[in-house]
């Protein structure tokens, strides 16, 4: 009974199932406010330049740049106080040659002014004049209209995940309402396996175990900006998972179901998504330890994945396929799972072929990242409680060695 | 009218100011499934063991290891099959020598097995026996009883920010409910300025400019695990400030004013707090750029920041001060804002004397993380669009070299 797989490394298996998925969600409006995480719809551009008006950078006086030049300590220029502008209002009164108006950081430049001199360069002479202490150059201390960005300009492309200052840049143009993002995709998870019993089961008999995979995967799900709806746990009768899973295809955007951890669930799952409707299965077996047996598929256009039983091997391959899938359906161009380069404090081995995965501490020493691989068997949830991350051993080494630049997938 | 500031190192300033926080959220209890980034309470020990029996790895037969001791493929071993574990059933059944039983992942080990032989190594010999054609050592491919983790083992310590794989430990331990987490802080924000409308308002005036702060602090409090509450803004009159500030005060954890930009403004906020209560304002300047007249306070033990009006600035001296605040309030243990090493692609000039934050955009080349700074005036809220992170330029540098290691403050 030799398990056969048609391994596929894990870009190309990743590749290969979303040539094949359509499916996206829909569109919606959201204030600006409650735009965290959320991915645009579509290109944004600027309606109003930014700023709208001449604004001040410091406080101090508007005045006209050629009036302070070769000013100095020895020899101030003498300058006529014309008024001030306030705070929020429209600055009217020119100021006249030899004159400054007193104006407060990010006050409105008056008609007639080209420069701002720091309140730190000018003293008071008396009632009606100060003295200006150091040149100001045209446009110093000065915010120009559009400088922050141009009205029309490009200001976030479609398929970007919102930022705090994003939301910033949108407020600031009044795009605070109705914003135009992506539907958040609706997972649907399933565990199935006769040894699997809910976590809030008043006791485990002894063969059982208690479903984990929901609940990692959902958070894993919610991380990525997916709702997830945890259903009841389906027996490895054949015919109990397929009624399940059609029932929810038509009102999700992505099924998952975590497989009984056998070799016979495993190929139940299988079986049941090419039931489930064209075209099918698509990869069946990625070259990466742990989550070899992982499968992916594809639905009236929908992304359907198995993943192993091992919660371990759940967790790590839906990093690796379930997080870009959220992403993908939403049209997100970043990848959705954040990784960064980290030198190995031991030498990790592989096998050329596959994909390694190990968990990992991640410190800093001397201003550079280090990853510390935990290691231990592949289905101990404990090896990834306190890990930072997975470190990536590519397909064609045979191990790292330590002192080595590795990839870390973040959690 | 010069500014002086008794300006403080960054490290320095926070250390100070939290030294006098001795607030903290209560505790309420959670559901593991509900408790994504939530900050464990404290500390969690194990119930049981897990796994709480021994459990097979691999498909194949339970032995006593014995048995298949020498066993080769030209030398097999004769076991007799004796019956198969069923999947989440008890293993009553004890294999007797030279016997075998069928045994899938996951599955109980029977009374009297020291080992799994895996299914790719034994071959059907006739209706009621099969040849094993590997020895198995005594524990080989099994898992044993607590061998994941043992019964009152440490599980989370207190102030653990929850990620999806201690959800899953939490749940494998049948620790589904009543997990005892942190309340999320409350942060009550208020913008001041006279120039500032509602980002909503139909209409900019000139000399106004929309409220972008209260968004981007909001968004920086719920990435951070906090709620936030934006307020109506308020006006450059002091006792206006000051009655919202004490009405604000019982009911909340946090308190943020970001003061408008002027040096009246910000002096108005820094009185302000010092009449709101004992012992006021700690910080008044942080020897940073952008960011340098952020005032940090404490009022009945509660933190209280006042932020410089320039949203760039504002958002920078949040993520320093306001985000490890919250995970202060929390008593979470990890620096709730992530920093990674870089490698810097430009020179990046500095002066001695102060911290410099430039905001940076991440690029990966060969396998190292590269920054590459964004520079524009600091009051640009589009430098920060498409960034990725904050560079951190050290207090005694004079700035960093291209191709020099420095660290980055993730968005």
């Amino acid at each position: 009974m030799p398990e056969f797989f048609e391994v596929k490394p894990p870009d190309e298996a990743l590749a290969l199932w979303w040539e094949r998925v359509t499916h996206r969600t829909g569109v919606e409006r959201v204030s600006a406010y409650e735009a965290l995480g959320r991915v645009t719809a579509e290109a944004l551009h600027s309606p109003e330049a930014l700023p709208a008006f001449r604004r001040a950078t410091v406080d101090g006086f508007a005045v006209r740049a050629a009036d302070t030049f070769g000013a100095s300590d020895a020899l101030p220029a003498y300058l006529t106080v014309a008024g001030e502008v306030l705070m929020g209002r429209e600055a009217r009164d020119a100021v006249p040659p030899t004159g400054a108006v007193l104006i407060h950081t990010g006050g409105m430049l008056p008609p007639g002014a080209d420069g701002v001199v720091m309140v730190e360069h000018t003293q008071r002479f008396d009632e009606r004049s100060i003295e200006v202490l150091r040149p100001v150059a045209p446009g110093e201390n000065v915010l120009e209209v559009g400088e922050d960005v141009m009205q029309g300009a490009p200001i976030l492309p479609a398929g970007h995940t919102i930022q705090p200052q994003d939301i910033g840049a949108l407020l600031a143009l009044g795009l605070a309402a109705d914003l135009p993002v992506r539907e958040r995709p609706l997972v649907s998870l399933f565990s199935t396996g006769d040894e699997l019993i809910p976590p809030d089961a008043p006791a485990l008999r002894p063969g059982q175990i208690r479903d984990i995979n929901s609940g990692t995967i959902q958070a894993l799900c919610r991380r990525a900006g997916a709702e997830a709806q945890r259903n009841p746990l389906v027996s490895d009768a054949p015919d109990a998972l397929l009624a399940a899973l059609e029932a929810a295809l038509p009102v999700v955007d992505m099924l998952v179901v975590t497989a009984g951890s056998s070799v016979s669930a495993r190929d139940l799952t299988a079986e049941t998504f090419n039931r489930l409707g064209a075209p099918g299965v698509l990869v069946h077996g990625v070259a990466a330890r742990p989550g070899k047996p992982t499968i992916l598929a594809v639905v009236e256009g929908k992304p359907v994945i198995g993943l192993p039983g091992n919660p371990v091997s759940a967790m790590i391959m839906f990093m690796l396929f379930g997080v870009a899938a959220i992403a993908g359906l939403m049209g997100a161009d970043a990848p959705a799972q954040r990784r960064v380069p980290a030198r190995l404090s031991a030498n990790v081995p592989s096998a050329a072929g596959r994909e390694d995965y190990v968990p990992a501490r991640l410190v800093e020493r001397d201003g550079e990242l280090w990853a510390e691989p935990v290691f231990g068997k592949s289905n101990l949830i404990f090896t990834l409680v306190g890990a930072g991350g997975l470190l990536r051993v590519p397909l064609n080494a045979t191990g790292l060695r330590q002192g080595a630049w590795g990839e870390v997938v973040l959690f």
